[in-house]
């Protein structure tokens, strides 16, 4: 369907975000482009460039990839990919790109029935896939299975969720109990663990929050004091054993509808949905900024979201501005985070291209 | 948090629907029953009664399974179990109930983690998750092992997705190859296959379909003369090997934005929503009813949902009420199904509990 460049204004769908960012895609799909550019745009993400290039008759998978190797703009590479015809020529541009770039790939027709698709679609012929994801992972290229991971490694390799580095999970505001454990299953379920805090962070909580009807020891659900409720969070973040903070935002404190009478909130809905989450940016990344922990964000849905007067949209957006990740679920937060320490394990020799460059607007390449 | 019963007009939390329908819950999280009844009441399901009883201190799960087992107005069961207390009690009424009813039990703290979250919550003990599991399947009760898992379940216990008996799948209507073929990967992944189609079948459709741009041979991705469309679809539900269709409503054919200009489509955009899932809902309903394929509804969502101006809100509902079920994505919809046909296999020698009550308002006890 042709070439989508932000800053020369050109685009091959109508509605794609104007602003340029450091994403690079390239999609053997029109519709399936249109569902990364437009659906990452809703969660902040930008591009700098995206081909849609179809069957490839003229330009490969190859002349793109290292297109994206030498462009400054470019610090991420997503793509769907259905087939590949030149294997080696592919494979050597796909190591050089993932030396330098964060490079995503969803490959099409990865079963019978889906390769059978992909040939009538882009004539592509299957090939094996074991070969396709050895080499993604010799090359130090991440592998997504699905769309939505896709889009959930994008933004977790733009933000600090990259910085993940061992497999403890502090889970902070669910504002729930049953949420928290669903929550808690979901994470142990990826291979990532929810464990209980030292007694030294437990017993400083204990301090200000009531033992009834509250729980401390991880998952965290706990109304304290709003004056307080800066400190448990570090508190929790530096707990021993903690790797990364997943948290849904705790503004508003405790969680309450919109109140049409506030003197505090006298805005619609969306203002006050546009300032809770520029609270919850803040909120999380000065977690993060202080602590040195990576902050996960977790996005609330149905009831609780309008029950706490969110906007996901803008929430998602403003996080990832700051440098933090949404997940529209535990679960996908954890499969992300788990995925990213695979990633980061078979990356052992390679350049380290997890640098500290979170804000989107950077062009610069990792060093 | 108490009992929500709409007939007597009660509610634990605001904005629950005042129409009874046939769902009883049972619940030991608020928060939980809270996402439940929210979440599925914006899929079009409607309750008997739900029951948020946390930790059961008085009533256990096993009284609330004997009036539901007993209950006129509830077809289906619906639980959020954390712990049990009395294990042979429970397991006695799960039998019964699951007998005369279709249930569906999600467990809280199936892992570690989850478990010691679950005791924090209700002070639930663990116990073998196995002999839970074990459980329910010789009751003939089917488990969930999500939150997404138990809202998809019910909605496909309550719609014709239940009817479904093997394994090959028809997928039409993506309006998109890629779509096409990462829905086929999301398929087989589930246990379930596309098969190709019979010649006859494929002779047929190419009658009025061109062979360019065009594929007919499953998945369909094709764009016959709207006067054809409903006799394509009907090929195709009724070609060999083929036990169930997969479609995204196929309204305003070929897709294309809402125009404002258009005479047939003075409306507004909330307007036109309605109307094309209506629309949507007698498209899928008649093509069931005609062909006696069941028919599984998938969503767009994202760029693709906006350019065809459908409110997914608006076309779960109205497809609900035809007795049809609409699942978030495909792979959504083929994990429910790969679940369902799991659920009757173990149900061997067990009433059938899955007759043709496909309207949400039946209060008939199946028989």
């Amino acid at each position: 369907m042709g070439l989508y460049v932000p800053s020369s204004r050109l685009a091959f769908m109508s509605g794609f975000p104007q602003e340029s960012g450091n994403v690079f895609l390239l999609s053997q799909s029109g519709a399936n482009a249109g569902e990364i550019v437009g659906g990452l745009a809703g969660r902040g993400v930008r591009f700098s460039k995206a081909v849609s290039y179809g069957n490839g008759a003229d330009l490969k998978a190859h002349d793109f990839l290292d297109y994206a190797t030498a462009d400054p703009e470019s610090d991420i590479v997503a793509a769907y990919i259905e087939g590949v015809q030149d294997g080696r020529a592919f494979f050597d541009a796909l190591k050089r790109c993932a030396k330098v770039k964060r490079v995503i790939i969803l490959k099409g027709g990865r079963t019978a029935s889906g390769s059978h698709a992909a040939h009538s679609h882009t004539g592509s012929l299957a090939g094996s896939i074991e070969v396709f994801d050895a080499a993604c992972r010799q090359a130090g290229a991440m592998r997504a299975e699905t769309m939505d991971e896709l889009h959930d490694l994008v933004v977790a390799a733009a933000t600090n969720t990259r910085h993940v580095t061992g497999r403890g999970v502090a889970l902070v505001g669910g504002a729930g109990g049953g949420f928290a454990v669903l929550s808690a299953d979901a994470i142990d379920r990826e291979g990532l663990t929810v464990p209980k805090l030292d007694k030294a962070a437990v017993d400083k909580m204990r301090e200000y929050i009531p033992v009834a009807g509250s729980s401390v020891n991880n998952p965290i659900d706990a109304f304290p004091p709003e004056d307080r409720l800066d400190e448990m969070l570090r508190t929790v973040a530096t707990a021993n054993g903690i790797d990364m903070v997943f948290m849904s935002p705790m503004t508003g404190w405790p969680p309450r509808p919109p109140q049409k009478s506030d003197p505090e909130d006298p805005g619609t809905s969306s203002d006050r949905g546009q300032k809770l989450a520029e609270k919850a940016a803040v909120q999380m990344k000065s977690l993060a900024d202080d602590t040195n922990t990576p902050v996960v964000g977790l996005l609330r849905t149905g009831r609780m979201a309008q029950m706490m007067g969110f906007d996901n949209d803008a929430m998602s957006e403003a996080a990832y501005r700051a440098g933090i990740g949404m997940f529209s679920s535990t679960a996908r937060a954890a499969r992300t985070v788990s995925r990213m320490i695979e990633w980061k394990g078979y990356r052992e020799g390679l350049p380290d291209i997890f640098g500290d460059d979170d804000s989107e607007s950077s062009s610069e390449v990792p060093s």
